[in-house]
């Protein structure tokens, strides 16, 4: 129940067209959110320019495919995440305007132009070869969400010298992203590079006793750069909508 | 740079053909010097109103104090965490113009006054009384980091209208810092109610298979609210950090 | 042994067909569950109107036709669960009269009419779509134990104004059982909305650090609401056998 | 805000004292659990007899004191769990009338008389010596909750037979908690030879491989025996709890 | 009820002093250890010249002493495990007859004298001098279970000659019990080198990733030696059962 | 260098055909084992019917043919382990002497006549029809190795009776192997039934929570009957090695 | 160094205080550009006939095919590990002078001879069969690398004389690298008997409670040998380098 | 038996002071390591200026300083590890000439002047003050040891240009120790730095999801600069005694 409905029945009660009765029974027996009003001006916000976004791992093509028909009924933009190739180009036959990102394995339909908005760059920052699904898993993300993005691929931190002739792009960033597997150290180097919010991306690469991602989870989780934030392992997705709510508060 | 470049660079400038500042911005903005450059603006930003930080734990009091007297000479503002109680005395008895907080386990000495910055408010969301003392290490840090801070405790989802009733104050924060231990589900549920950055922190609060916070930090690493990031489990004092990051890219 | 053998077999005593030392070796010999009548009453209540349960995961399909098929013959209803498609339909293709549930990767055959009994309803609350295949087991599985059935689906805790809108559907459960996976906070939030008994079922949805349903698993084993009660990973069945138990125990 | 409340605000609004504008601008703004009606009843029914439970571990003694002080002038029934010798000693000294339990580490005020509800009995089955103090947890909790409650000890799996011998005594439970740590098997036998709801309790008895109690919990959540729901370790508390939930469904 | 007490009541039955009602009802409520006459041949072997034995850990000193004189009234030689050295002074002091071994942290009393018995020797082989109480717990045991025992010790791996010094002493035992802690990798090489039953006790004794034990455990339990056993971590009393029931088995 | 050759060398010695340098050289460099003269008897001991074991997981097709081929012309009796079905079928095709066990994964060659030995038989117990091939793992294991083997099957703690009622033939048993997945708690009830060894194989049944049969080998790693010892999951074959050890100590 | 530092610096430079030589001296010992400097060094000795090493696992057959198009260009030595035979044949299809090893999944491409260096022999010791594929990979990159490689396989520690027999040949090396799975036993054994330094590669070979090589994992770091090193699960590639660094140091 | 003693043996028997059976019988008896001249080399290298090694942890007092006195009387160097402060106190009464280096808790008395030895610089670079005690363990013995040792501390990866500045330094090492904690990125950023073996030594420093260190462990074990070896938690003195072997290797 918008402002709106909740003024009509308040009204109703005024001119008597309602009893006390009536009036406390439709309260009570509203879905609370309509009452919510406090979560309308989040959702409002959320809309501007935000997609919709759908988690495609665990659904059937048949789901995904009915829950993106509605959603793109109502102009909205979506992002589905974690798509794989067959079902991507499945979307692509019935939706040719999107677009199918086979390294970050997600689908992006912009039914409505992309306004890019934020304090600045969200500057992706990536390990390896291996970890750029995730890196461009954030990195689609955040771009469809409306930030400026730029990728730093390759600077593992057995190579410094590589991480160290990128400080000048790094400084230019209004938050980092930094992906990396395997020790994940790259977040607590990087952390201590720049004054802006880090956000730390474990992926699942490497092998052994990197248990999936549990290695580098734990090493981002006790990063001795102060202020490094984490996200689940090979959380693209989340770190660049992470990104993205930090990077809005930043815009005048 | 390799040695035969740095000659030719040189010698361009000994030869009058490049000047001193020119020599300067060349070195700057080659790799490795220049991280010296770029660092140095780092700290300077860093250092304005930011205190110098100790931890206090797996330190004795006698290197504790001698860091601290070292820092106290320079003017600095000192906050030093995880400290116990007969340390915080002994501190004080020393700096008395500090300040100990037992709950939070932290000492603060501001030798200047700290001015208040960023976007908004830093709110801290505590679930129940045990992660009291988390949530006051991460309300002492954000203070002395120039925050306006609010807290919000016993909150847990057990009891969500208890949650609910407190939208409002929720809606005006800039950051909310989330303290939660058990089952850590607190996070998600405020994710989804308010539109800014949500730093998650897990409590060791709780028994049994809690496992000292693992159970907390795992709900909160997948938590289904899109955007949550997540510090190491009774890390008030980094999650504070992470929020004055993104307070302060937030003012103008 | 039911109690009508072991009067035959102690009046065969008492007119002297039998020797005391044949009684002791009878008695002896005789298996255990024979002697225990405290037994019989269980099973035969547990004959009424419940069905036999095959695990269906680990069987081959020949094992399953001929326990299936004893089973039939004597007239009982039958559930397996944990069975894939492909049995399914052999399955199927043997007893038409069964119902082959995919979504449940569960096999229902109700030679007899099943009797809906218990206190009141079964309300299954499931979090997310990715959910629904242990929701259904349980659905199922509770239907064919002779429960009234109620799904609620899709109001994980992130969107937390979607569950508060269903609190009149789950006052009216006799039994809750919530099912969720990723980090598990659906059932703390239930368990403070309601007063009647509440199992949590964790899924192994998620990725990462989800674990395969551990982090849900240490999330409601540490649940804040009092009185959750919580069975193993993707237990669908199980919970629904509990509510089954309960919901019977409040029967006139 | 309780129905009279809400009552009093619509009269108010109808009778034209309040225009419609305040009355959208009220309901906005009243605490979310004002308009909650739903879960009012739940409260009131949760009052109805049930004590205010305080969980003692995390808590200074002075917090306690505040908080049982503050609750006894209500005259509510208090329990309160996981409290030291110490502060159990200090709480008797303050309120004479309470009752502090040592094995079970529960201190209990009962202001009001207790009234015994339910189906029937609440049987607290208790696997070795060393688990008592959980069982007698679960036990205190039951009984200060308004059950009927009675105790069986020592009846180990490994001397099969001591439990069989008990058979008639768990027939007459209406809901069972079995108490065990170690491999924790003891609640698949009991699931095994009752039909009513077994809540089994892993305890942190044991030692090496026992890790704690995680030995126990796995064992349970893995029973062989379909229906048994299992809490956390040590959460003798919490099983009484759910217990009670579930007697109470079974009274008329 | 042994089968004196069974034949009695069957005798009653057949000679008319007892319905067939009261017949039913007798062995209806008779406990199931009584019918179980299997189990009491096991009782008896087990009394053959078989202590009690107690887990002191986890128990008060008063119960401990309750228990044990009740125990030593029957005359049994008695063994408690898990006892810390202030309870073992108590025992001695109530006990003069007994022995407390402090590194072992058992105490034994030996009412009647104990005879030796079984096919041989139990040989306990012990890697490092840390290993030392878990190894004498096992040989305490052993010698009061009525074994002929020998100890080798200090024969870690890494100075593999030590152990391969000790090749014929190993060669005359009957059973091997092998104590070890750190990577557990000793009864890999003795069962090896003798054809004979191996029991592995892994012990707590390490730091860092020994993980109390979890290593020398896992180590045991993957064994390339084929035909070795393994007990929990500590459990030498375990080990020294185990062995007994072995070593008695191969006695004539 | 057997004895004989060791004589060989010293008589040469003697005779003066060999200098004391000569003699010193070819001891250092001879083959450790064939000074080990105490480790002969032990391979006399273990080729005394006793068959060549391969372990068939991880080896190629090719490998495992080579070493059988190379082995059978020894006239060697052969078990291979872990063997799927394909390469079965090819050891069959070459060896149509030999017999291959599907659900055990087994082949066995047995080119010499099986002598049964030991002091009596070894009783494999099984928990459930999907821990078949683990007991038949270790039933195939202990017939080859000359055991009179025989198996109890579908006994699960949860159905005690089950188990109680095979009492009479677990009593017959010299060894009892119990093999359980789940929460694998039927050799602590076994381990009270009976007073000879058991030995408990872990199965990796289940699913979720049983973590691959770590529950269940937990759970029998602190089983509360004393004695039981523990074997790695699913090695049905270490049980069975084991158990012929002990079986063929108590042969006279 | 700060820029004013350096402008003082260049500026003296620039007016013929410092000479060119002199300047590239003092940049070259300042921190950060002398760190520029400092790794070229270390690269240029690693160019010295070390090749260039990549990680097949996750990399496309594209992204793979075009690397070694690059780096075999510039004529340098080329391995890559983890790489599967299908892209093995792709690669050698592509690069016909280049090696798949299957069993080591490693392509080497030797374009310039391997100089054989270092101070004596790598020997490589390989605890069973079905570790040989890790030690392989580790005998493939010591040699690619420079090293004169020696194998020594299935020294097994269940029989211990196998290794012992082959202690010769041990002592020859001058870096030991042992490969084990299951328990990771053989490196403690083997580091007990060489002085020199010895690398353990703990393998995933093993079942059940191995845990993909964590088993072996924590048996290495935990070995009572002093000064066993230890690398990541089947990491035979790591201890290779590891080696070769190593015994480079040893080369005059 | 030395060679010496061998040659007399054989020199009875060649002088047919023996006869073949009494050899055969010597020989068979002997304890193997008498025969095992292989591991005599070994012995004396390791005891040229070698000091005796004892692990306190877990030793009482007593033990040790039997041990010490025993060892003393022979002249040797000795080390103690792992001693708490009361016992160094106690050593040092009785030892005068020995040192306690409390923040190592080491013991090391140098009977026999240290000679120093081996390629070049052993070099301990430390990440944080907390890691001192650790890195301090591995300095001291690395200079009982016969090295050559220097210090770097303080140079964690969030301060990366404190390291870059110690490069120089790092340059000079033989052999490079890297000890941290917290996420242990270090490791592989000093192993890209340098071309000589990194020995890792991950520390228990930190908190919540360090997990006592396995955080730093992992991250080690995973590092992606190659040939990086690890070994224990905490483990300075296995690093230090690894190191050594590298370092003499390197050596004329």
């Amino acid at each position: 129940m918008d402002p709106t409905e909740l003024k009509k029945l308040l009204s109703a009660l005024r001119e008597g067209q309602l009893s006390v009765e009536e009036g406390v029974e439709r309260l009570r027996t509203l879905p609370f959110e309509d009452v919510g009003v406090a979560l309308i001006d989040h959702h409002r916000e959320l809309r501007q320019g935000i997609p919709e976004v759908i988690l495609g791992q665990g659904k059937t093509l048949g789901q995904i495919l009915t829950i993106v028909t509605k959603m793109a009924e109502q102009g909205s933009n979506i992002l589905i995440t974690r798509l794989d190739r067959e079902k991507g180009d499945a979307l692509l036959a019935r939706f040719p305007a999107g677009e199918y990102h086979p390294e970050a394995r997600a689908f992006a339909l912009a039914q409505k132009p992309v306004k890019v908005r934020g304090k600045g760059k969200v500057v992706v920052v990536c390990a390896g070869t291996s970890d750029l699904p995730v890196a461009r898993e954030a990195a689609v993300t955040a771009k469809i969400l409306g930030n400026d993005v730029e990728e730093i691929v390759d600077v593992g931190v057995a190579g410094i010298h590589r991480l160290l002739a990128r400080a000048e792009r790094l400084r230019e960033a209004a938050v980092v992203i930094v992906v990396a597997g395997m020790e994940g150290a790259l977040p607590s180097v990087v952390g201590g590079m720049v004054a802006v919010p880090v956000i730390a991306v474990p992926t699942s690469v490497g092998y052994g006793a990197a248990f999936g991602g549990v290695a580098a989870l734990l090493g981002m989780l006790n990063s001795c750069a102060s202020g490094v934030t984490v996200v689940n392992i090979d959380n693209g997705f989340g770190a660049a909508f992470a990104a993205t709510r930090i990077n809005r508060l930043g815009e005048r």
